[in-house]
């Protein structure tokens, strides 16, 4: 059985990616969930990866003695081992510009990033309002998302960025998560797509675990002191 | 016939990395040289680029009407276009393996990409001895490739990462440059690797034009006032 090593569901936007990504598609998979408690060497997480993964971080996919890490490479490795499940796009253009826009995601957006973390549980439409306010890389970050998405979801006619659900909508999905926890300012056919994304079933699945998790850690949260 | 837009050789480090895969594969290219004159939205580098690439970053392969931006994206779209060039190793596990250091590369290392950005006609190694006593990002990103590469020579028993040339070496090409150019200390065996690196004619010929280039720009300098 697959085993997908994971960080909190509330926190952990890069591990939400291809947990979405196999629940969302059908592949079954172990769960081991790896709570953070802190990134320094000694901590208890990265204990716990020590023997798992060279690089100590999560997400880490295990399938036999092949550690797979990094959701990029965790992500082609599904699309390989389950071609059944057509997980990038069937047309090679169109497959071409699913990995564009995940390997754009993958090493950037650090300002929307940077300013509005992951957090499921939170509401923080006042932080998101002044980073919208104060911070041009937010707003510039939010308007290549409008580009890609609006773009996208009308070249293919939607429902999900290539039409049907593919890596890259699971690639995104955390990014649709800061988009309401933070209420950025979206048009009405970007915003649809967010809804879309946060209903899609392997996603609610993910949002309702967070919620659960009654977990706070401050290294998390710069905005708030408790839930 | 491909086209593969990139930045000044000297210093567009991400420009490397495609533009060697395809030189050392034996992949047919035109080469569209951007110069960097700066990153700002007027520029004539971004104007370049505006109707190429939607992102505006270099490289962007364009092949017919498809742009495909980002390095990973290009490596696979290559990997699949061209399958007798054999990019990725034909080992699933060791393929798999190849995407992770690949991933870890495009997301990480920012110790030492910020410490020691790429300058191939440069030699820095008081600033890099520098980085290496101040910096302790700098030293943990060296071991970390120490293990990576140290592992991979072993497994597979070189010359390459992967045993023959594969896009993981393509990949860490620029990283290579800047041990080199920053004189960073290393084992015997890395850097017996990081020389068969810079020996291959791919790597070769993208270094010869990178010292041919005699561009000096300030903002891609932050250690010299000249050449």
């Amino acid at each position: 059985m697959l085993k997908l090593y994971i960080g909190n569901k509330n926190y952990s936007s890069w591990s939400m990616r291809p947990w979405v990504l196999m629940r969302q598609a059908g592949i079954a998979f172990d769960e081991v969930m790896v709570r953070f408690d802190s990134f320094d060497a000694d901590s208890d997480f990265k204990r716990a990866l020590k023997d798992v993964n060279p690089v100590g971080k999560v997400p880490v996919l295990v399938d036999g003695d092949l550690a797979v890490w990094d959701t990029l490479a965790i992500a082609e490795y599904l699309a390989e081992r389950f071609p059944d499940k057509a997980l990038w796009p069937a047309n090679p253009q169109a497959r071409a510009r699913a990995r564009s826009v995940c390997a754009e995601m993958h090493a950037g957006f650090t300002a929307l990033r940077g300013a509005c973390p992951m957090n499921i549980e939170a509401s923080l439409p006042e932080v998101g309002a002044l980073a919208w306010r104060d911070k041009p890389g937010v707003r510039a970050d939010v308007a290549r998302l409008e580009t890609m998405w609006g773009g996208l979801l009308q070249a293919h006619g939607g429902p999900m960025l290539f039409g049907d659900f593919s890596i890259a909508d699971a690639y995104f999905a955390p990014v649709c998560m800061r988009l309401r926890s933070y209420g950025l300012p979206l048009s009405s056919a970007v915003r649809a797509y967010v809804d879309r994304v946060a209903n899609l079933p392997g996603v609610a699945a993910w949002v309702q675990d967070a919620l659960a998790e009654q977990d706070f850690l401050d290294f998390e949260e710069p905005y708030r002191l408790k839930r």
